[in-house]
């Protein structure tokens, strides 16, 4: 067959060495007290909070450091039985686009909000690579407030990196596509006419945190990879790597491996507001959802926008440059001056530093060495700061200290190497096991680096840990870099696949936590404050219960008269007023999951039997001593039954002061 | 209102300490050494498999001991976004039920399989609380091969315990129900008269692990908490703890804690083999999911099942007894020598153990206290080896070290307490934080024990760990207890709800671990062995896309003339032969989850396009340092579009050696 002679196993040999190479001696060094260092005694708390992104399991993972340990799953992009996300109706509109409900994602970057270019403890922004969606969690609950759908994007990977007042979160597109106002339904050779890499500018309200897609820039079809934004001097910048200048479609891993360099894209993204302001965007007409969670009905709305404004990078010269970098860029990072920017070709056996102030130079002095699809591009030489030399192979990304130091992942050569951002030269390396994506230091993108841990995020564990079948875990790696020489402390585990992550010293974050929603603040048009007003209210096919739930019953626990046919929607309340107090909820045979309510909060089942039985329902979480006496009984009849609808707790034939109740019809 | 005022908070004041304790001296005390203890360094692995319940995640979790890290979350019962569990067309089946396809379950209790009374490392299997289903796992995949669902049941928690040679797995319904021949529309205050508490025994072939719903015990409605078998001497026995024997069926938490005592119910069940021999049970008609997943064609299969025979255990009056035990018995616990039944009364202020051989004899000599629905009781004398004394509050489950110690939880005085099984003398005592439920001894429930550690499942965290909003972590203490006393060595917090766990020694699991599927014996209808097999058929308005995957390609990458309206199956082979290279595979838009395909599987993602447009496709998992390049486009064209339908690898215009083909339609 032609095409296997052509792009087979056998033609790539000579791109073997791009799987993974196993570091020489595979004998992990491990500094002496790297047991002490980890250790966090029972009881004790863990320095940092980590957040790793999930990759494709969705979601963002909450690791204490130095420890290693998973504090918590928090559910943004993908469906979570466990606690209900995506299967309550509070929360089944957090999942809602343009395509349909859709109940996962592939989460790769993470970026917390900063103020004045520091981190300050607020929100977390996270990126869905699918469907281009950007979530912002609130980090005083640990829960998904928002998600903003991306139109005229695809793959959206350089994403959800942010401004130094969190201004904008910014997204480009890695997959260029049509944009939304041309029809999509085109040849796909015709990609170098047709296709284009939209970039996205989410305005963030100061106070709430609200989300809006403020503009786009419409840029050529190449594939942005990865950002940042300046910062300092280079703030009202921002910078995008690329890869497949070659804008092929099809075999990426050789047509878009050909040009010896693709770019950096600098974006002037203050002169892009300008042009916004002076109206010269155009209006495209497209579909996005935009879905947000209100806390104080704790229910999220899902609403459809139907317009985006979007500048042409191509007619409006001077808001983007390219900037040339070797070779297939991957990761690009700005230093906490602001000053250099540095990218990381996957394919390069060298790292290029660029200048901003160079990169300002050049721009005056128009040093341009032609254009790509109507963008200037600058001179490599007029922006180059210099070059790392022999840093290692398949270099991906760089964080660094805040002492002057950059740390840079190697997939290739499987090693993490710390080198002196002014002199260029290399201060030292590590072994990773095994083909570190990206790596993080504790505040490493911010102007004011926390340092002290370098955590290596690693995509093959094979003989690391005890096995477990063909599936094996992804991995995390810590380093102590408080010295003159990086020091493997831990390896550990993660949950789903991790890519970009990154932490808070505990003290920004652990004393503003909610700890349980004031029952009195619930606006939930469902919720019930007392078993007083428990009660079963029909509507046609629908029947609403509006349920408590305390140590240990639920009210009302008895339910007679569902029939088939009929729409059930349990409203339960947790009625407790203390942390660390959910009640959960299920009902057998349920084609759903269940609840897990917090203390002060409503949350809705919606439950649609099948067939006429006894079905038991019953607290999930363990409660109480008493916890597995949490249950209750839902009968349900055929269709065109005539038992009434009733409901009760405790009732008892002895008992005339614990009756029956018959459920409003309205 | 009249029920609040009966049954409200204030009423049950008296029952607050049933909450939860904190321990006195909130300090930990930590062995000098545990920090050595629990280091495993980086490229070391861990000592014991610790496969944990995952609770209302519905998953099992398998944890390294003892460094605490979470190595494999394996899909059960809940959909698993993240590799594409219960949403590939493979995996499906396997969460159908009479209910319907069902995406979430409570996951309680797991058990090793047996031969002899010791672990042998075969297979695992799991509950499933809400919808009564008792799961098998593969140890040598980790992957969850089959699943049946038990008809006449309700709350299936005491469940899925096996005998010592794995004949039969057990489960006990908790919420008892009609049984599928009568009508379960009946009121639920007619409970005495019509509801059961069944036991399910499930034959598993010896050779392949098949499962198989031999026959079912009816037995009183009371709610069957938890159960062991017996072992050695006591070898076809079991034993099922119950509580509300006061068969309430509303407030449970008063109305089931009247009885001083409840029962631990004893059952013969080779009696029961042999009535079943002689035809003594009857057919009942009904409907339960059997789902299989099958290795060679690595696809599930559902199957629903219309009939199981019914043992009446009131008719057949030598199959079970009761032992009255105190108070609320929640954990029912058999000593490795099988002579020893510990019955846990989550209400008792004692440990009473009974005695497998005294029982014996009280059958024998008929010394009875009466009857129970018509079960014999036996006198609480007759049965008793003797009580602990003092033990702690809210004794809830026991295992054992195989040098003569028990080891028992206690949720309300929140410490675990080392007993000896002999003089019932309580040992040692140590502190948890907070309220544990289940504990573990590694193969703790066997014949052998392996002893060294043990494990508390704890249910509140509350200040253990770096605060996460109102949802916490729950957690798990690990404890050294190869010495006189008990060492507390470390807290790691848990993924999902601990419940019970079991543990092995690695040496049983790690070496016999499938790397890789051959993909000569890869059976699956729609496998692409080669590039060269690649190709895309429709069959009117479904689309078979005949996909292979391998570093760093697709195979094919260009698809055009899908048309709105069409269903697209995506058959994408792994075509990789080497462990832990496994590809991942999403589409644009899809209202489905990825694919994540192990080397020489063949996994199916179901894609319905909603409107016209270029949808990339790309490999969610980060394979080699081109990954980034490995993706394609599907173009999809309107309704009635006459776009044909071609697909293509590396076509160029120069390049006539890759052409562009025409699917084939049937």
């Amino acid at each position: 067959m032609k095409i296997i002679q052509l792009f087979g196993i056998s033609a790539f040999a000579s791109l073997a060495f791009l799987g993974s190479c196993k570091p020489k001696g595979t004998e992990t060094a491990v500094s002496g007290d790297a047991a002490e260092k980890v250790y966090v005694a029972p009881g004790k708390y863990d320095e940092v909070y980590n957040f790793v992104s999930g990759g494709f399991n969705g979601q963002m993972n909450v690791y204490g450091l130095p420890s290693g340990r998973l504090l918590k799953v928090v559910p943004i992009f993908s469906v979570n039985p466990e606690n209900g996300y995506g299967y309550s109706e509070e929360t089944k509109p957090m999942l809602e686009t343009s395509h349909g409900f859709i109940p996962w994602d592939d989460q790769h970057h993470l970026e917390l909000s900063q103020t004045n270019g520091e981190q300050d403890g607020r929100w977390i922004f996270a990126n869905a690579n699918n469907t281009p969606r950007v979530a912002r969690v609130n980090l005083k609950t640990f829960r998904t407030e928002e998600i903003i759908e991306l139109p005229n994007s695809a793959g959206n990977h350089s994403s959800p990196f942010i401004t130094e007042n969190t201004e904008y979160v910014v997204a480009g597109t890695r997959f260029a596509v049509p944009t939304d106002d041309m029809n999509g339904d085109v040849p796909i050779n015709s990609f170098k006419e047709n296709f284009k890499g939209v970039i996205s500018f989410i305005g963030v309200n100061k106070e709430t945190g609200d989300m809006n897609l403020s503009f786009q820039i419409e840029a050529p079809g190449v594939n942005f990879d990865l950002s940042h934004a300046g910062k300092g001097k280079s703030h009202g910048w921002f910078f995008f790597s690329c890869y497949n200048s070659e804008q092929a479609n099809s075999l990426l891993e050789v047509n878009a491996s050909q040009n010896d360099k693709d770019f950096i894209m600098a974006v002037n993204w203050k002169k892009a507001e300008e042009y916004l302001k002076a109206g010269k965007g155009r209006k495209v007409k497209t579909q996005y959802a935009h879905n947000k969670f209100d806390e104080k009905t704790q229910t999220a709305t899902s609403k459809m926008e139907q317009e985006v404004t979007v500048l042409s990078a191509k007619e409006l010269k001077d808001i983007c440059y390219f900037m040339p970098t070797p070779k297939s860029p991957h990761g690009c990072d700005v230093d906490p001056t602001g000053e250099y920017i540095v990218g990381s070709g996957k394919l390069a056996a060298l790292i290029p530093v660029h200048s901003f102030s160079k990169m300002l130079k050049a721009i005056e002095n128009k040093e341009f060495a032609g254009e790509y699809d109507g963008i200037p591009i600058l001179k490599y030489e007029s922006t180059l700061y210099g070059e790392v030399q022999k840093p290692g192979l398949g270099p991906l990304h760089t964080e660094f200290d805040g002492k002057g130091n950059a740390y840079t992942s190697f997939f290739v050569s499987s090693e993490v190497v710390k080198w002196d951002i002014k002199t260029l030269k290399v201060l030292d390396r590590q072994p990773t096991f095994y083909s570190v994506g990206h790596l993080m230091v504790v505040g490493g993108d911010t102007k004011k680096p926390y340092g002290k841990y370098l955590v290596a995020y690693n995509k093959i564990t094979k003989d690391r840990f005890l096995p477990t079948g063909p599936e094996l875990t992804q991995s995390a790696q810590l380093y102590d870099i408080s010295g003159d020489k990086m020091k493997l402390l831990l390896d550990f585990p993660t949950f789903g696949e991790p890519h970009y992550a990154q932490a808070v010293p505990a003290s920004l974050i652990k004393d503003q936590q909610v700890k349980f929603y004031n029952i009195a603040d619930n606006k939930h048009p469902y919720a019930t404050k007392g078993e007083a007003e428990s009660k079963v209210v029909r509507q046609g096919n629908k029947v609403h219960v509006y349920m408590t739930s305390i140590r240990s019953h639920f009210a009302p626990d008895n339910i007679e008269g569902i029939k088939v046919g009929d729409e059930v929607y349990f409203h339960v309340t947790n009625l407790e007023q203390d942390w660390d107090v959910p009640h959960g909820f299920a009902i057998k045979g349920n084609q759903n999951a269940e609840l897990l309510i917090m203390p002060g909060e409503t949350s809705t089942l919606k439950w649609v039997p099948k067939k006429p039985g006894m079905y038991p329902m019953y607290c999930t979480d363990f409660c109480s001593a008493l916890h597995q006496e949490m249950q209750g009984y839902v009968r349900v009849s055929p269709a065109g039954s005539n038992v009434p609808l009733t409901y009760s707790l405790n009732n008892k034939a002895d008992n005339a002061k614990s009756p029956v109740k018959t459920a409003v019809t309205k």
